[in-house]
């Protein structure tokens, strides 16, 4: 007895480093995610499992954790407080915890076990993992797809080993791509040209200066992870296709979250037909993990043989091959289509109330928000405060990942978000932003489309389906063409 | 009606291409695993699922595949038969099916989802993934541990990043390493020197070579996947480290497998002080997937920091990550100590069984038996006659995995063996052998350790533990030294 008297006086290693409002926001999720790993409440909780931790502010003083005791850091929110917080722990908060995919990962469990046991050559294959190469074939309209451990690896192995096959090949690079990438490129050694971003005409100028006889690969990303900008898809494959380059494009940022299927920006396009080789993630917006090549089966038969990050590893698991494989159809379904047409809603709703507000929101066609900061350690407060006092997660962007002085918040909504969480952020953040004296209704970014350098004119955003020439700048992504 | 009737006069598509015997031997897997892709037998159980199916033989006939109809091709196994065959369904046959692994995992999913929403850095690190690191920092006996998503990118990012980082770096890698290493090694463009496979020996030459002052680096792997040798592992960092170079060493094929806790070859022989950055895998003997490192705690943060293939791919899914603290956590306790005898035993049982009749197993100290054939289209023949008409999946493994004219069966018994399923399977590639008139009772590899090229006492191979100094060459891994 003397012990947990103690004990009740210290207050909670792990409890006592979170900020109040986030463990009020939080409290449920924080404690059934690792009530387990605390010593104390996880005795607790063997001995009685409690399935609302809201029981734990009331009468019931025996069954507490000693170290909350007295202090009640977790205590029942007030009910308009209660209906932003998203439950993390029961809702439906994507991919990772819709039914479909739990239902599908559970029962994959039950029936194959945690692992697939060996590489794809030797008793690792499965009949799920080439039925899921299937439909990812069939939703980005190719003869056959590849499954990898990563789209790290996808695009890292494919590059390299395409690179490594073409005689004497060249690679055009967009300068935005992502790591992945430049490791295949960089570690294939053959003669590389980078490409300004998103930019057909530089692409084709570099084209130009190699003799037309000789392979060469385009590589460039649909929607870029951190400026959200969306490349001009058909006039990149136009020019790479004029100058016979085969085309690998990297739609990760936008599988699952746009285009009929979710094949991506190309199925929403229809101009699937102009990329040669595409890849993707089972991660993200699939919400499972592992990556994936598409393309013409000869192609793909090629990298299946020759790719050494293929051949010499294990398997993705038929946990998460089925996992992956619901997420697929659902989002391939009318129920995936409702989603992104929500999702799309969403970002719209807070792209306005973010401008409203005058906050530096840059150009972005996608449903990446980035909100321009400039400076490392102002980003980084700003995001640490947004956390420890609101409870809101926004993830702070730094050098290297993006250029220094660009420095940003990267803020993506989801389907699920509701116009009144939306707005409680915009609030907080406006209360964190004056706090930290940053300005308001700057000229800089907030009017300028980052490409064209027009005045960014928000409502035409969706000018491909409006065809509204507003832009008159070739191959302007945001602007210059009807589709 | 007409329909059904025509129907059950074709074929299965999917059976008929079975043979038999397997389809005797594997019916209630095959039809628990593939039966939902079936269309015709997809409608059937969802109409009655059925939970045995050996009522598929019964005279319920209405309830049976068309296909299946008078062929009759599952039927029930005779008695003797049915106590040979692992019911692969419900058989805990390996930490992927057992049940401290699949209640983690269910567990899991349930609690997380099925992916972790992110890289390490954004979003997706949980307090899973650090408990999994610490448990494996651990039982390497290492300050600190990091997680890859595979052993594949672990080895190849790890030597990459490290070959980079230290000044004018030498790397010193075996001939037989992985070709996740070599990949590593090579993508660094650092200067290499490839040593004799597990020859301190010629690492030593080699290293005297180097000025003495230039930072190196020694990689090679414990246990062989391919000939089943098990490096002389103290010998190697000896003279790694009189040379100053840092030891790196691949313990895929060992952990979980050899030492107290699981850890490997430096486990079981004491020698994990030895070892500076040790790799191993969650897949294979653990059960489900990824890769880590284990090392210095300054070292490991470095990799953290720099290594693009940890930093820019998402991370393990929490499924994945419990499980295989879960299989850890198994195979470091007392149980698994106890399936790491029984393995020991089996392998035993059956390299004895092999060499008793005759068939050439290569010299292996460990639980991977090669027996030699020497010609690729005998070796396909032998494991194809093996699956098709006996049930038995053995790997043939050819060149380029393997040098032209070492072309072998590889065989790796698992603690669910039992000496009826040794003798038959025996029994069964003796007959095979035969039919392919291969030769028995050779000289040329079953008496000849490959290492030391004195004759090979397979009742000596123990003789680390029991003190016999039977082979004289220095370093040999079988015979040279009591530990």
């Amino acid at each position: 007895m003397s012990a947990v008297i103690t004990v009740a006086k210290m207050t909670c290693p792990f409890m006592s480093r979170l900020p109040g409002q986030f463990v009020r926001h939080y409290g449920n999720a924080i404690m059934r995610q690792y009530g387990e790993m605390c010593p104390v409440f996880s005795t607790i909780m063997k001995a009685r499992p409690i399935t609302s931790l809201s029981s734990t502010t009331d009468s019931e003083g025996e069954n507490k954790c000693p170290f909350l005791n007295g202090k009640n850091v977790v205590k029942q929110a007030s009910r308009e407080v209660q209906e932003d917080v998203i439950d993390l722990s029961t809702r439906e908060n994507g991919m990772s915890r819709h039914e479909n995919v739990r239902a599908a990962v559970r029962a994959s469990l039950e029936r194959h076990g945690a692992g697939a046991g060996g590489t794809r050559n030797i008793s690792g294959n499965t009949i799920l993992h080439e039925a899921l190469e299937a439909k990812l074939a069939s939703i980005h309209k190719k003869d056959a797809a590849l499954l990898f451990t990563s789209c790290y690896v996808a695009n890292d192995s494919t590059l390299y080993t395409l690179a490594k096959a073409l005689p004497d090949c060249h690679i055009f690079s967009d300068e935005g791509n992502h790591a992945s990438m430049i490791q295949g490129i960089r570690n294939s050694g053959v003669p590389k040209h980078i490409f300004q971003h998103n930019d057909p005409a530089h692409l084709e100028e570099l084209l130009l200066s190699v003799d037309v006889a000789i392979p060469k690969i385009v590589a460039f990303e649909t929607v870029h992870s951190m400026t959200g900008a969306v490349c001009p898809l058909g006039e990149l494959c136009d020019v790479a296709h004029k100058y016979g380059a085969i085309t690998y494009v990297d739609e990760v940022h936008a599988v699952g979250l746009y285009g009929e299927n979710g094949g991506g920006i190309a199925d929403r396009d229809g101009l699937q037909d102009k990329i040669d080789v595409v890849s993707g993630t089972l991660g993200k917006a699939f919400g499972n993990i592992g990556g994936y090549i598409a393309g013409n089966g000869a192609l793909v038969d090629m990298i299946r043989s020759y790719a050494a990050g293929f051949i010499f590893t294990t398997s993705l698991p038929p946990t998460v091959v089925s996992g992956a494989l619901a997420a697929v159809n659902t989002l391939s379904s009318p129920e995936g289509r409702a989603l992104r047409a929500l999702h799309q809603k969403n970002v719209r709703y807070l792209r306005d109330a973010l401008i409203k507000n005058g906050l530096p929101v840059e150009h972005c066609p996608s449903h990446i928000l980035p909100v321009h900061v400039g400076d490392p350690l102002l980003c980084t407060k700003v995001s640490d405060e947004l956390l420890r006092h609101y409870g809101h997660y926004v993830q702070a962007i730094n050098y290297p990942t993006v250029p220094r002085g660009q420095e940003k918040l990267r803020i993506a909504p989801t389907p699920q978000h509701t116009p009144p969480m939306m707005d409680l952020f915009v609030a907080d953040l406006l209360t964190v932003w004056k706090e930290q004296e940053l300005p308001l209704h700057t000229k800089n970014c907030t009017e300028e489309c980052t490409f064209c350098k027009k005045p960014l004119l928000f409502d035409a955003l969706e000018a491909r389906e409006r065809c509204a020439p507003v832009c008159d700048k070739p191959f302007c992504p945001q602007l210059a063409e009807c589709f």
